[in-house]
């Protein structure tokens, strides 16, 4: 029997409020350091390990840690979650991303269907349809193949996509197995898609239009933007869109595109990289194999997920140790900082899904927390941080939790030797530095060079950025976040946040204002 | 005669502690509110407007910061820096950027130099280079223009002319002054300069090598880097690389390069976009024309940010309030959110100035201070955001105070009407709408569905993302900086919290470590 009860009225919670903090700087030295970081490690799927070493816990706070995930069930509620229970109480939806990439419990049937084989079935038509586009069977009216592919979707339609893309264009080249290029289209300023329809060459791009609703303003407004340049260029707009969308949307059933592949509202935008919304454009990027690798990785990191002992479940141990240094040691920001350019835009994709996920202050009932929930969530990658804001991470008034990810190998194998070592082997000393530097500080006379050290982080280390990584990767974070909204006792799955400036921007280009709204968009000529 | 003391010694830091905060969603309804808006405006150069109708002041708070501004110094000291004392008094230097784009107060004379002329000279080496390589009169071995231009440089060298250039990369095309395509190479991983190699023709690249001191590590082995890859194209390296740096520098008289242009150590590397740094590979990318229209605009900003009537001076005023809202409202994190797709790397750039230069636990003297200082500095573009962590800003735990930038026309000019607006107008309203929507909110009975409000933010508003409003904006950011590292008494022109990272990273190269970083250095493969 699950009960839903807000952290602070758990008496593991207040037992956890009263252990002795780590002196984190003390622990992380020594001969007691190297056996902190050699044991404080647990596989996170793919190859990879999450090592929390230089996280602020120790052996008291790590069981504290375990009673508190107990009397809260964090896994029986994810238990629930995969096993089809109605999670989203807002919205009153099950939350079944994770069907996408693997059956994690009993079969899902909801609305008559099976919903793993529903959403398996996207998959393949995508792939049927992606394999005609490459084999030249898909192709343009003059008979050309498509060389280029354009995602049009905002939110959790482009962050998602646009991240993964970055992420493996580089190792995908190197494997020769870069299809089509990629480029997104997301934001309302006409600018965005002008600029992006200024440098392909729109008789061989194919547009993927992504909107569940299929009611999304932005999106709707840049398809319009697209079809129009598509026209302008004598060519006729349905032979170049393909809609990913839900059933029951207005685009599902249109004549305006070659092909609709369909999700559904039981998986939100910003964990809906997994779904079509990722699978389409990914796929005719990259070929459905390098699709499905991704998944058997985010598999891997799910099934690791549902393990009970929180010290062989990597994404609960992450959510629970994030737990503490937001809410018993008070740090309201946590940086994620991976060390590889081609997760470039990862960051930004993290900061939706946690922000837009747990960035609430009413519980699932709609009743007020009275404690801090989501923290800010920003990054950049690594060694370039380091010449920009690394400075406060070190010196600054606040600590800012960490988030490292290394591998230990490029993408492109390309590599150069200087000074002795090779550029990879740069990237990786300067990573493992970063996480001494903060964990142990430095003392010196002159305040100004002194560093007080204590600033935790983790790492997350694998072989190399491969797709099955990369999903391994995703899907702990995606993890993470649910236990985290779990621990609050929030609702992660809805977003009623974004409402509000959607009625008042209507208001606005209707002219219906008054006030100092009206004079703001006198200000900005609406 | 200026004396430099702790925010929390001045009796008007105390007085302000002790005036009531103002009740925002209150103060901006009505017709209240609308005059407010109207009247908390000032213009900001280069036909731009800061309005702080939103931000939580009202009277009898703007005095008391205008008694603090007056009681700290703050202009007299901003004063003091571009008459040219040694402002940077950790590294004993100079502070001058300022005097790349004009002459603010007397000729400062350094090293026997007058530097206003000294940066001139080197623009107008700059410039003469730079028409040269347009002209066709500096080519390639093969007597061909050069078509891209690639920046290799890190941190100040790179975040501000990555964010410059893309601001102004599809104006320039509608403009019909796109030069020459530039790409930036950054990062040590060695993925960061494969991948731009794989998708550039470095027969027709010019590269910009950009390091101060001619010894920055990840520059450098970008550098071989790229020399590797001309070398195997079958190319001379020499005929297709240029270096800006200071003339004390390894690099300034090698003749590994076609020509170098000289910086000095009175420009900071965040502070540096105005100086060769940006010059350099704007101009070849622009033209010196629009480097020189984007530095007078700077120069319009710079002389708003002389006014000691705060009310006047936008910087010092945004400055004043950020101190208020970061120190007596308590707030630990700022979003800078522009309403336009071309500004989406500027965050990242305001990112590096505010946390590097602020984020600081230890007076100018090297004494501990008892505030906290610079806050966590993140942002993406409206309305991407609006889709992503608005839902935290709107509804969650914490009070994020928000920088908004938006522009009443488009770049490029091309743009589409749907639903009876353009995308343009669309863009504005929801700028105009989430302002009010985080300053009043909007009462529910369902409390998912309430907006507390009371969540402040400024707005600034210009005709068009030209080069001049840009050269303002960076202005005004950077002297907004500057003026709260003035107030919390802070060196803002060092950053010894990035030592510490190299000396360890050095020891794990060289395999010079035990305990916990040897463990990393392991784990990593190093």
């Amino acid at each position: 029997m699950i009960t839903w009860k807000n952290m602070d009225t758990l008496a593991s919670y207040q037992a956890l409020k009263a252990t002795k903090p780590v002196a984190l700087a003390a622990a992380m030295s020594g001969e007691n350091g190297a056996e902190r970081v050699r044991s404080y490690t647990t596989p996170m799927g793919a190859g990879m390990d999450f090592n929390y070493g230089a996280r602020p816990v120790d052996e008291t706070i790590l069981e504290a840690l375990a009673k508190f995930a107990e009397e809260a069930q964090l896994t029986e509620k994810f238990a629930a979650l995969y096993n089809g229970e109605v999670i989203n109480t807002g919205e009153k939806r099950l939350v079944l991303h994770h069907l996408c990439r693997g059956q994690l419990g009993g079969d899902v049937i909801a609305d008559g269907v099976n919903k793993r084989e529903f959403y398996l079935g996207e998959q393949k038509k995508i792939t049927e349809f992606v394999n005609k586009v490459h084999a030249g069977q898909i192709t343009n009216a003059a008979g050309e193949k498509f060389t280029t592919v354009v995602q049009i979707g905002i939110g959790g339609s482009d962050l998602g996509p646009r991240a993964i893309y970055l992420a493996l264009e580089n190792w995908a080249k190197v494997e020769g197995c870069l299809k089509m290029k990629a480029e997104f289209i997301s934001n309302v300023d006409p600018d965005d898609a002008a600029g992006v329809l200024s440098k392909i060459d729109v008789a061989h791009s194919l547009f993927v239009l992504v909107s569940k609703s299929g009611t999304t303003l932005e999106t709707l407004t840049n398809e319009s933007f697209v079809k129009d340049a598509l026209i302008k260029a004598g060519l006729n707009p349905s032979n170049h869109m393909v809609a990913v969308t839900s059933e029951t949307s207005p685009l599902a059933k249109s004549s305006d595109y070659l092909a609709a592949f369909f999700m559904d509202d039981y998986i939100g935008g910003r964990y809906s990289s997994s779904s079509g919304v990722g699978g389409c454009v990914l796929s005719l990027a990259f070929g459905p194999e390098v699709f499905a690798q991704f998944l058997d990785g985010a598999a891997e990191a799910d099934e690791l997920a549902k393990n009970a002992d929180i010290r062989k479940n990597p994404a609960l141990l992450d959510a629970l140790i994030g737990v503490y240094e937001r809410n018993v040691l008070g740090y309201p920001t946590t940086a994620v900082l991976p060390y590889s350019q081609a997760l470039s835009r990862f960051p930004a994709h993290l900061q939706q899904l946690d922000m837009e996920s747990n960035g609430k202050s009413v519980n699932r009932f709609g009743e007020p927390v009275n404690y801090a929930t989501g923290p800010v969530i920003f990054g950049e990658p690594g060694t370039n941080g380091q010449h920009s804001f690394y400075q406060l991470l070190h010196q600054g008034t606040d600590i800012i939790p960490l988030q490292f990810v290394g591998f230990k190998n490029s993408q492109m194998g390309s590599d150069v030797v200087i000074q002795g070592s090779t550029s990879q082997q740069k990237l990786c000393a300067n990573v493992a530095a970063q996480i001494m530097a903060f964990a142990c500080g430095k003392e010196d006379t002159n305040l100004n060079k002194k560093f007080e050290g204590g600033r935790p982080s983790s790492i997350i280390i694998g072989e190399k950025l491969t797709p099955a990584a990369l999903g391994a990767l995703l899907a702990h974070f995606e993890n993470k976040v649910m236990y985290q909204g779990f621990a609050w006792n929030l609702n992660s799955f809805d977003q009623e946040g974004v409402q509000l400036g959607k009625v008042l921007a209507k208001k606005v280009l209707a002219h219906d204002t008054d006030g100092a709204l009206k004079v703001y968009s006198d200000l900005l000529n609406i």
